[in-house]
């Protein structure tokens, strides 16, 4: 198989290898001993159809491990968990034989509403980059294959299959390509999965700036790019953009357009070839897979989905540390969630688990009959609600049972009926019953902790009202065991907020944009996406970006903040776990520029590292804050531009908690633009070579416009008002303006000059 | 001259008449009796040059009176005040034989920060085309031209000639658009003025889409539209897309371009033969202007412009009814204001007034010596600022005069420099000597008023510590004399916020979005423009759209609402003065569907009315809603669509004081769009004549993908969730999906027959 080339075979045979031969799997070729590989969804676990494979199939599935979604495990900020989770479901790939896992979701959560968003990393494109790259480095340490997906701009489900992304050059390369381009370079993902929607007009599945220049001329993607499954709409301008293998099988009938395409000369065989060849080079890779063997060590990786599951909760309150629980008090458990755990989200991700752990259960395996409980509420499709007890009674019970104990441990969230694959929600609260047991509870019992299920953010209305809020996200199957660790301590809570909590949607920065409408979404916010936009408005948030408590404290000394050799910045800071017990803090850096010729966040995060320190321990960590994530995307030049100047470099514990602040001074790239007759004067008296000519030339003129004398000065406040309306005019304008006594072409010939940086003889 | 045609002109005659013969006339043809005629600035007030007409000329404009400006004058949300001050203005002109006053300038706010908000009406669209059509039919109703400026989505200062407004449709017809459509189908202008700046790309001047199809096709405008001076950047494209007259003069240079390109076949003779016809006509038009003889009578529009600048002044708060100042308060006026007014702003529409009232003076001639005086601060260029008197000295003789009187009243604004065209400012703070004088008199005297003079909204950040605020923006040469009525009651203020004042800077909707960047600035707010914003996001603002108080109050009784056989919205409203004085009131009409299929903002401004009432008085006031302005740009057929179904309707004194709400039933227009492979599943189902019948032949289909067996169910939490998923599928992908047995060919057939309302035959 390692001899096969594209130049072996027909072109029927090109076409055919380029789409799937079902639903989850590659066409084999037997004419030249070309095997079929087979793909499945994931991300946070494996999803293979146990019989045929021309089904969506989950009943059917076979068991797996499910680990915490990317919105708990994201929460760690910790590649190397995510790693250890990657290369688990590497293992559990191997052992069935699968040659590629569908993902990591890397789509930047622009709104809370987007159904998938438990699919995600964050609001962050470095923290999605980081991350991301962290899981496909883990599935392919085994050999298996990922799929970085949804390539790109996908972030929303409403009209997602054709819903075009209409994003600006800078919020699409600073925010919403960035992450991508991490995972890809840093990475090196076996495939890029294409989205369902739009960008800027054009199919992603057809659009070949992004799957080509962009994907492969700019960041130097080999591998394959798959459609998202039904993702594609011109099978043949799919291929001529760098579509290399379409999913699920069209049943032919878009091969047979492609062979025609070439066959008319409509498009380039050549072009099919390279197709052909990525499909021949992914599954010749998928064949170097090292075997494993079976069964799967099914409690060890429980084991792991326990640990990943304890890393992504997020203590987000802890007045008058009411946690961690102590020995010998009573605690009243309530909330159906406690027995009926919403552990992951709907949708191609769900996961047939090997088995899933009860809270209520691992609550009692640490404190037994200290434990009691009551439901409080029922949850759709569970137990409770097939009771058909009343709310007034649940909610009497819940009550009674809060009263009796020490402690009321609250758990609420939302029911998977309200976020899935496929649509977004409408709101983010919580469910009014919910919230209406709430207030019960807390009127019975004030030392009350709520702890929360939910792939999305809620508003949290009750926040001044409760001690602790313990967030927990999605935590996959060993979540209950895992928040039985965190609440009686057995593990130390380090989970951060990787999305910004806000007070209500309406401050949302996509709110009013979002879900868009007859086919278009406006990414109206720009750069100002999650945190940077509550930043540069001055908003009061719910949560900060960034934040997350531990049962101990931690300090922070003086950042050391220098240049290195290569440009990047170097930080170092100790920290010091000032409290008496382990445990971990993300230590984040936030850097901006002091002063922007573009539209910047007060603050953009560009580095952190997750550290465990015993107690009492100091440590002196190290970041690095890469140059090249210092860069805005310049318009003008189509590239990423480093600015020069003071960047300010903060390191915090979270967006909104600065510890340390410094500056230090950064080189920038050149940018040099040719002046012309559409440049403005500011344009001309600012550019460093041809400026001073041009001026010297022409400064008979501006005295002219605006010394005291002219009569279009007299219209102006003042001088400085003057300039500053002649600064904005274009100079091949100034012409049949009053005091303007040259010609336009000697201005052009000045400019001309001025250029190659040569005075000209006139 | 009636008979004068292009025809009977040479290609170089045609190409000399579309441009200026200088730089405020035309040229005049000699040889075929052809006269030149003049255009000078305005927009409130005349702005002629005294001596030769090559020059900006304000020092040596003539003296002509110096009406409100339209920050000022729309606050009255009076078309009839308008339409008087526009029919003066027309006078003057006719006096100085101008045939065109340049204005008037109706862009929308869409931040405050823009310099030039002084000359505009409003943050919303219908206010600024109706008060905007007012202006013109006053002017054109004595011989004189208008021009309608600046066309279009000219919304900032930064740029200004460069910077492309990059607008969604639905913002740009809505709200960017609208006002203009509105003055152009209503009063007819001579001329409209292509703004300086691109729009989506194209800069105004060379549009062939604003300049053509949208105002000549779609509004039927017939006039000539003229460049703003120095606005063509390619003059050749220019007269292609519609735009008739260049100004100023470049001097022969385009002319010349014109003549080439025609003679190169690059430029149809037949459209320079249009332009050079509509610049005859405009001559034409001139020349049937009838005489008026002067000299101006200085008095009775100096007058008039008093009776505008109370019209003009909006009271912002008024607690415990300290306005009007009683007979016999000692009164101690503070502020440099007093004696050096701010009454208009810098740039282009600076008048060279007959006569200024000084307020100090104004209110001495009221209230004799019960008025004392310091002037607290200095303003930079004045008296006091010359007299170098210390901050300390002229703060502390502000508060011995204000503690020495029963009522303080301090005359706060923008200094000069800080806001003109030409440059935007960069916050909307006043002066912090200003602020800083403010808090010491307040100490000293609690019973303080606030007279702002400002023509950019300024924070108030001591609103909830004086009991009174009277915004008076800029109001023309008059003003003194009319802020003394209005202090004094001789006036009762009846003018109403034509934009928001909002809390903070950062609230407002264009805040990370303004002014933009390399040459683009994105309207990513959208429609969501002003009120629209704030009360889509439920924010506070320090005082609403449409606020305005009395020293009488008014009373609403309920609305009668009915839509009229013209498919308008009739509106009857009892309204009461319940005070003891005569007064106005503006009546304002709030419109919005119940449900829509886009973004809507929570209320629209659809109309309102201006009346007076006397103490005691009801009067039945009747608007009407046009049926148009319920429309939304609908970008599936690019046309305004009016949704059928429910609408409430507000009846009420402010955006934020609603008196009266009722719903109505509108019919909708009819949209009938083709289903095609990419209409989605919901499309289909909800298409009312094709719906029924795709989805009859495809339900088995439908069943397979949905019903409780499928596989592809059991991956989502429900049957509704299930369906919300599918109902977004582009039915043309279906192919290839489990339990899809249709082929595309099939999806197809169907597809064909149901739009042609027949069942195909397989």
């Amino acid at each position: 198989m390692t001899e096969i080339s594209a130049s072996d075979l027909t072109l029927e045979e090109k076409a055919s290898l380029t789409s799937g031969a079902d639903f989850w799997t590659t066409k084999s070729i037997d004419r030249v001993g070309l095997p079929s590989i087979m793909m499945t969804d994931g991300p946070h676990g494996l999803r293979k159809q146990s019989g045929r494979t021309d089904h969506l199939g989950l009943a059917s599935s076979v068991p797996a491990t499910c680990f915490p979604p990317a919105v708990g495990i994201g929460s760690s900020f910790d590649p190397e968990i995510i790693e250890r989770v990657g290369a688990a479901i590497g293992v559990e790939a191997a052992i069935e034989d699968v040659a590629i896992v569908l993902g990591p979701g890397i789509n930047i959560k622009r709104s809370p509403l987007c159904g998938r968003n438990f699919e995600y990393f964050s609001e962050d494109p470095i923290v999605s980059g980081i991350l991301g790259a962290a899981s496909v480095r883990g599935v392919q340490s085994r050999g298996v294959g990922s799929s970085l997906k949804h390539f790109a701009a996908n972030n929303q489900e409403f009209d997602r299959m054709r819903a075009s992304s209409d994003v600006d050059p800078r919020p699409l390369h600073e925010i919403y390509l960035r992450g991508f381009e991490r995972v890809v370079t840093d990475a090196q993902p076996w495939t890029v999965m294409c989205s369902y929607n739009r960008l800027n007009g054009v199919y992603t599945s057809e659009d070949p700036w992004l799957l080509t220049q962009v994907l492969r001329d700019d960041w130097g993607f080999d591998g394959l790019v798959v459609s998202d499954w039904g993702a594609v709409n011109d099978r043949v301008a799919g291929v001529a953009a760098g579509l290399d293998l379409e999913m699920p099988s069209s049943g032919g009938r878009t091969d047979a357009q492609l062979v025609a395409a070439v066959r008319a000369g409509e498009l380039a065989e050549s072009v099919l070839d390279t197709a052909a060849a990525r499909a021949i080079d992914l599954v010749r890779k998928a064949g170097r897979r090292p075997a494993v063997s079976g069964p799967l060590d099914v409690d060890a990786h429980h084991a792991l989905a326990r640990e990943a599951a304890g890393r992504s909760i997020v203590l987000l309150k802890n007045d008058g540390d009411v946690l961690p629980l102590g020995e010998g008090q009573k605690i009243a458990v309530i909330g159906a969630f406690a027995t009926e755990p919403r552990f992951q989200g709907a949708g191609s991700s769900l996961i047939n688990p090997t088995r899933v752990d009860g809270t209520l259960d691992e609550l009692r395996a640490v404190a037994g009959d200290d434990v009691s409980y009551a439901p409080g509420f029922a949850v759709a499709g569970g137990a409770v609600a097939a009771s058909g007890r009343s709310d007034d009674d649940l909610r009497d019970e819940a009550v009674a049972v809060a009263s009796a104990a020490d402690v009321a441990v609250v758990f609420l969230g939302l029911p998977a009926a309200e976020e899935s694959e496929g649509f977004d929600r409408e709101h983010i609260d919580l469910p009014a019953d919910q919230l209406a047991l709430l207030d019960a509870v807390i009127q019975a019992n004030p030392t009350t902790v709520v702890v929360l299920s939910n792939g999305g953010v809620v508003a949290l209305p009750f926040a001044d009202r409760v001690p602790a809020i313990v967030e927990t996200w999605l935590l996959g199957q060993a979540g209950g065991g895992a928040v039985a660790d965190v609440l009686y301590g057995a593990v130390n809570p380090s989970g951060k907020l990787t999305e910004t909590v806000p007070v209500r949607i309406e401050d949302n920065p996509s709110f009013g944009n979002f879900p868009g409408e007859f086919g278009h979404v406006r990414y109206g916010e720009g750069v100002l996406v999650g945190y940077r936009w509550y930043d540069a408005k001055g908003l009061e948030v719910a949560y900060p970006f960034g934040h997350g408590l531990s049962y101990t404290t931690f300090s922070y000394g003086e950042a050391s903040v220098s240049v290195t050799a290569d440009g990047d910045i170097a930080v170092t800071v100790k920290v010091t776990n000032t409290g008496a017990r382990d445990g971990r803090e993300v230590v984040q850096v936030y850097v901006a520029p002091v002063r922007s010729v573009v539209q910047r966040a007060p603050r953009e995060l560009k580095a952190f590292s997750s550290v465990a320190l015993a107690a009492g321990e100091t440590r002196a960590v190290e970041l690095v804050v890469r140059r090249e994530d210092l860069a805005y995307w310049d318009v003008r030049v189509d590239r990423f531009i480093v600015e020069g100047g003071e960047y300010t470099v903060e390191v915090a514990a979270s967006s909104r908690d600065i510890r340390s602040s410094s500056t230090v001074e950064v080189e920038g790239d050149a940018v040099s633009l040719p002046l012309t007759m559409n440049s403005s004067i500011g344009d001309v008296v600012g550019h460093p070579v041809a400026g001073p000519i041009v001026m010297a030339a022409l400064g008979g003129v501006m005295d002219g416009l605006t010394g005291a004398d002219s009569s279009a000065a007299s219209m102006m406040p003042n001088d400085e008002a003057m300039e500053k309306m002649m600064a904005s005019f274009p100079i091949g304008r100034l012409i049949g303006f009053p005091g303007v006594d040259v010609t336009y072409e000697q201005i052009e010939q000045l400019l001309a000059g001025a250029n190659a940086g040569v005075l000209p003889q006139s």
